[in-house]
């Protein structure tokens, strides 16, 4: 019935890039816990696809993702000048760019592979190419940094043997390493600290029953998996001191866009009293959209919830749906935000200027 | 795919007694929405199997089905005397008692059946036989009324337009007839109110997707099935004006034990300012437990949460899971809850006890 698990997920890169076919190379997540499959990818379709159909998930995966499948597309390219080049490259950015709507990473990672092509044009297409495979694995080598800092600075919030609530993934499988909200916990498991963890299972596709469950168990954590409807059980029991998710979209005051779901735990651990905390490397936090009001949110197929893996009917024929795959907590819901350069809390406007002073001021030295 | 509705499931009884057979009857909702299809049972095996399966479920109809159910076995029982008779009845009452612990409905039922039996000992066993069928049948035709006068009570809670939401099944299949939360949707319906109703799916065993949603479309009523993590954006979007849920035991301060995640979707009510009913037939009300923690709660298979249907792996092997059939909703986050004899308010105690009064001075006259 069910798979075993043969490798610790920790051992597998989620997005990565074959230097010697100059390929894309996803761990296809539509196909865990009972099948762990590396696929190949080399067209504009196939990526977009990939994106699309949550074969790579997770807003940093989906960044890394698009920027190397940005180059692999423009590697491929049968051009001779940069005049040639770039509407080419400008089309296929604009392209995958249309694949998913909410999480900022994706335009975020391909907006960095434009500015880097643009500030490149004079260079000649060969070696423009190195530099845009470089900016897209410095994109990946940063995300796996990004994210330990935030395990670090996640970690100062709890103690051994503490309990922790998680609701979809923002694991390991969500970025390069460590994952977001997981970052504490791989940090903390490394350190002997025996982390309580509860997944929510995170319906209706399930990333936390089939990705953090998977990748927290394999990793050898102490995971407990529970439906989205049990938080407030768990909570009300006492075992949950803390609340760590990622996020796909932070506004400038704070509020968050997170998989669907994500303000139910919000609300629910306000109700019993637990601190609540988004995990976001500052490439989510959007400070062009003042409110998370206006963060657009992508609504999916309702057959995702009347059809179980679009194979058996759950509910009646013919009858309506709702199915966003974001919602937005609002930031008067949240603790604390916890970024590579630190921990934002309220006000989350002032909060996010420190922060990006520290980013900028780091980056400079 | 799927199935197509064939019926309004409102011609369907969900629990009957077939008085040529001696047999009881239950509409099998394991099997709903993919099929319709009346099962009868006659042994107490296949009753407490019944029960325990959620082939009936849902606290007013289990009472029915384990009323009749008692009948049928004691009709059956070859005896002579009483004191034959009693031990054999006494064994299967609390047979039948012990198939699931949450629902004070069963134990309820059961314990009429009981009083009614040693009240009636001195008649002879046949009159004491149909003396039993008339307080199992009438205990069903109360059911009907009572679910009735909660629709006319809850009705006065909303306004033609409304938006409602309900978790869990506390429908027409949860009951006799017309249901406990969706009596007000029932009344309504053929008022023309035209509700827009919100169903949870209710996970893992999605009441809320198989037979909620199943019963209000095959009605006609409109109703958008939704996961359980949605609750907040249907509110904060300002499409639900009030909550009704069912309930399987009321302690005497108000504290209400529900279907698992009942006390999610109340946290997130009160975080959006939306009223919270609980529907109530005063038969759950169990003055005899101060508060909430007193409820047993049942635990379920955790493959319920692992394997959807018992057929697909749905997280990996081994991983723990934790599955609580039903959680406990603090009193302070129901602002009322709604009986045939009228509308409790906080302080529950107080209200309660005029509750009965009425009810005892209505049962006078």
């Amino acid at each position: 019935m069910s798979q075993e698990i043969k490798k610790n997920i920790m051992d597998y890169e989620t997005v990565d890039f074959d230097s010697a076919t100059c390929e894309l190379l996803l761990l296809d997540q539509t196909l865990l816990p009972n099948e762990t499959k590396i696929i190949r990818l080399s067209t504009a379709k196939e990526i977009w696809e990939a994106i699309y159909l949550l074969k790579v998930r997770g807003a940093p995966a989906i960044g890394v993702a698009a920027a190397i499948g940005l180059y692999v597309l423009s590697a491929r390219m049968k051009t001779e000048t940069f005049e040639e080049f770039y509407p080419q490259f400008k089309k296929a950015k604009d392209y995958l760019d249309s694949s998913r709507p909410t999480a900022v990473n994706l335009s975020w990672a391909l907006n960095r592979m434009d500015k880097i092509c643009l500030s490149h044009k004079e260079l000649p297409l060969s070696e423009l190419m190195e530099t845009l495979k470089k900016e897209a694995l410095l994109i990946k080598e940063e995300d796996t940094w990004v994210c330990k800092k935030i395990g670090e600075y996640g970690l100062t919030l709890v103690k051994p043997g503490d309990g922790i609530l998680t609701h979809c993934n923002a694991g390991q499988l969500a970025t390069s390493k460590y994952g977001t909200a997981t970052a504490p916990i791989y940090l903390g498991q490394e350190k002997g600290y025996h982390f309580r963890v509860f997944a929510d299972e995170t319906r209706p596709l399930l990333q936390g029953a089939r990705l953090t469950a998977y990748e927290l168990h394999s990793a050898g954590v102490d995971v407990t998996l529970i439906c989205d409807n049990m938080s407030a059980m768990v909570m009300k029991k006492g075992w949950v001191n803390a609340v760590f998710v990622g996020c796909d979209r932070v506004a400038a005051n704070g509020d968050t866009a997170n998989k669907i779901g994500t303000s139910v735990v919000a609300a629910v651990a306000k109700q019993y009293n637990i601190p609540f905390y988004v995990c976001a490397p500052t490439s989510t936090i959007d400070l062009s959209l003042e409110h998370g009001d206006l963060i657009p949110i992508e609504e999916r197929n309702g057959k995702e919830i009347t059809e179980m893996w679009y194979e058996k009917p759950m509910a009646p024929q013919g009858v309506k749906t709702f199915n966003p795959a974001f919602d937005v907590t609002d930031h008067s819901l949240i603790t604390g935000i916890v970024t590579e350069y630190g921990i934002a809390r309220a006000p989350y406007q002032e909060s996010f200027l420190e922060i990006f002073k520290k980013k900028q001021e780091e980056n400079i030295k």
